[in-house]
């Protein structure tokens, strides 16, 4: 059994990736921390882990968690993890960090998009994206993994082998995106309070929204030069889900056909990309680590759309399919 | 045209009042009120306002809004509107209060259910309750009226004619109400926060919701002695309305038809009570000031099921039905 | 008072018409029709009708209703619609005719997009188009309408003035929409059935929605050339409301404020048109007849948001603002 | 591995079950079955199951799928799942059966209910009702299980215990409960149309639920004599979910704590039923085996509240609970 721990236990990705873990044969939950709820059982701040997980909250620095556990899951906000998981990994534990904070490759982006310096800047650049379809190498031999945003894994996974494959262009790319509510996270605010977002549909954060870069950064990495990407994210009235639609320029004439090979050969080996005929819902992907694709041509455009579930494939899915690779363990150990 | 005014505008009931009066045809609103916002428009608390109604929010003193106004829509907290109402009322203003600080007949249960001294005691017991179907009467001589709560009329409107034509005993009423979100408010909780409520049911303040006493009061003018409510307040996963399913003992052996007849009988000439043979949906009354009833009998007990727009005719629409009775117009201007 | 009928009054445009027109200062419905459902009261099809309206659907000739009513508002599917129109307005009545029957402006576009020759071809291109902001002189002199579809008003009302001041491309537009369940109609299907679509979003119809080549010829007549426009609808689980996302390509380098201005310049006198620095959500438009439009500059495209209620502004509520300019009353008569 | 098979695989319970059943570790799905779609993949029905459950689905006769599998899974409509599963067991198949064919003991009741003869009769009354909380032994031994109503587990699973120590009354028992649309079925009807049953709560057939006598019957093996039920089912706009608020009357005086040690004690051992302090919701539930309970004492009768997710405990998630202990397994075993 591999001893995990998890950072910042009382939000939605924590919660989920606390109920995947529960389900991992190879896995025991032995801390999880917070710093603003005394020492209640986990239980208390998420009653679905009544009976199931009825570990005491703990405000544990660092050092502790990372002698405590083989790997720590940090579920803490940005800048908060940075500051942190310095000194997990020098405990000896390795880190699947669900934060921004390693996912960019400089400072200067982190500082533009992020809007303060970065706790740990030496550790960006050399920090590999967790996304094991596309960089399953470098995280196998990694102690630290960045975890993808949810929206950048749907975007990436379609866009990645067209631009590797010189199909579309990288400069005239538009992400349409829609997500469910717990994305946002679970403070309450006025966006996200039921009435106001219930039965509603809206934009926000256009074209500033901070997982732009993470994209144009990844993608650019199977592209010549760097990308362009116009990205809208949207709040649909659901708890889970992004649905992502994408308008792509062809290099080139290109058929339905061409692109779908294209997706299918890329993707073939891949348990948890599913490209599919029809046009999937996000439903299809709810509660499993699936990111489903497809793809159109439509009035000389390759549309690309897929769905996932943000707190699986988006979040602990993704989480737990890396520890798997970091330690060595059937990829798809525990996940749905 | 009359004057009005909107204490406290920046809440759901209050934007639905305001959306009312805007269509009312001899409604003027003159002014709307709030502590917080500074002096902005109240479309920019309201999107949905813009263009319709972009008078700037002001922290105005109970005596400028009384003199300003002919008529005053409290829609403050309950403590803060009895703090303020005297004033208003001696400014020359009418009322009609949204709260429960004057629904309630004495001091005493006031302070045992809301847990302070009631500001201004004088008025419990003289206040007329502002359910017209009921007490048109008092309304149509008040200066002050006290708008119900919304569970209440749901609960008030099907038991009354029942007590009051003595079909039903008081002391064993079971009234089991799910309500739509919109009735906890626009302030962001986590109950209430999108992720934890949408696609969930549940209880809340089960035995100890404020709105018992109310009922309880209310109908016991119709029964003999205090009657006896269990209310059990539950929370559904939508925007407004509410369905209250009521379980009540016979006095003596009765069919659906006696209680129909009864029911139709009680509300003949009543525009927003609707006695329908099918089981009403709260969506049937959603954006209207209609209160949907029906019953059935059931092993012995009978089934009475009721339902509303949590928001209309159980808070803003009541209050516009109010404010014609209070000055004489056609009950049902302005109302959907 | 005018007398109305509302032929096909069963579904959810047709009660919605019926919603509005019921507070309608100017109007009496006088005939409500129905092909299935017997001689029952049209609110036992819709129980929020009862007491409201409860007159019988009657299966009548287009004659009769052309005789009885002076306008006639056709809530029958495309086909059926064009079969009976023409002796409906032989009869003497004018039309609004919801299906899109009226709305292309030759038969060969209507053959391809909806699968059968055009029953009353010799209309199609001398019907106005009932966006009343764009096409209002013609509306006022017809005594046919052909009102819009929901997603094409969405599309249409940005990108017009745009198109017609020349400061975007004409051939390179996407309009990605997400739209409520109700755009569907009210027959009930798989792909409609609450389990399925709630909390899910999925695109449908993609390159082949029959509005595609409605809003191409209408902003056609704003731009040099024909249009090009990918239209992508999608739907989100909610009742009502859509959101349109809308990509367009700048002529020239132009400002937030540029695309703000000639907005604002275009819809200054309109009422159900607002231009918003905020980013609208459906919820703001919801039950009522605005459409809110804003704009961003992102990426060296414009981003045009727009939204409206898909049963109002984008079916009902725009057919009765025609029914308005058509009879010379108060554009805003009855609307909300 | 335990070979198994689904009958009637394209409903949601069936898929429920399919989804459980591929995370069993002992066990091997070899067929689905359904008569109308023809031979395509399950996952073309299922969209969700794409890669994960690719077998055809196969018009079988009952002999082949008895001797194909160990056990079947009938998710046959009530009728047509009795007309099958005598021949299922005849070829050697255990079975457990979704449908509500073999929950009641005598076949007067069953056409009562039902309205048609039972086609196999015989074996009711000798069948066990498959609620291993309280039937564990029974079903150990049996070759068919009727798995329980998901209503009537709710209502069950609190009650049972309670009349089993003489601590309510028999005879008074009201079950007001909630459901989600799934438990509707699949089939795609007006009241289960999206647009019709989303933002509303409606209480339907009241009084005459087929899961009243099941529930009554099974608690009388608990209560003295039979005991009278008023059940009132309720649709909620949500997708999964049952919220059960059960009234009852003490038989004396009864503290919270009371109740509460009974229950605690009655399910101590039990992994899926929690009975807890806080008031729960069904989201607590939702995806899980879980039975969530708690107590309340107010205005003299106890209130049980308790919350399942409809499709898991309260059918596919019972079902490979009922399998377990049918085949010797850990009964956890593939549960959530």
């Amino acid at each position: 059994m591999i001893d995990v721990a998890i950072l910042g236990a009382t939000g939605y990705t924590a919660l989920e990736a606390m109920k995947i873990l529960l389900r991992h044969p190879d896995v025991r939950i032995v801390a999880v921390t917070s710093r603003q709820e005394g020492r209640t059982p986990v239980s208390s701040v998420h009653p679905s882990l009544v009976g199931r997980l009825d570990l005491p909250l703990e405000d544990l620095g660092p050092e502790e968690v990372g002698s405590r556990a083989a790997c720590v899951f940090s579920c803490l906000p940005h800048c908060a993890s940075a500051e942190i998981v310095p000194r997990v990994l020098a405990a000896g534990a390795r880190v699947v960090d669900f934060s921004a904070d390693y996912r960019l490759d400089d400072a200067e982006t982190y500082r533009e998009w992020y809007g303060h310096e970065h706790p740990d800047a030496d550790r960006l650049g050399r920090t590999v994206y967790g996304l094991p379809e596309l960089f399953r190498d470098g995280i196998r031999e990694a102690r630290l993994v960045a975890n993808p945003g949810c929206y950048s894994t749907s975007a990436i996974l379609p866009l990645a082998p067209l631009l590797a494959r010189g199909m579309i262009e990288g400069d005239d790319i538009i992400v349409d995106s829609k997500s469910g509510v717990s994305g946002a996270g679970r403070t309450p605010k006025l966006m996200t309070h039921f009435p106001e977002c219930n039965e509603s549909m809206s934009a926000y954060n256009v074209g500033r929204h901070r997982h732009t870069p993470e994209i144009e950064q990844v993608v650019a990495r199977h592209a010549g030069a760097r990308p362009r990407v116009i990205f809208t994210p949207q709040l649909a009235p659901m708890d889970r889900g992004i649905l992502s639609t994408i308008y792509a320029k062809p290099t080139r004439t290109l058929t339905e056909r061409d692109v779908m090979d294209a997706l299918r050969d890329a993707y073939a080996g891949e348990r948890f990309v599913r490209v599919v005929d029809h046009l999937p819902g996000t439903k299809d992907t709810v509660d499993t680590n699936f990111c489903d694709v497809t793809a159109r041509v439509v009035g000389g455009r390759i549309l690309l759309i897929s769905c996932l579930d943000n707190l699986v494939k988006g979040a602990a899915g993704a989480a737990v399919q890396n520890f798997n690779v970091l330690f060595g363990l059937p990829e798809t150990a525990g996940l749905p």
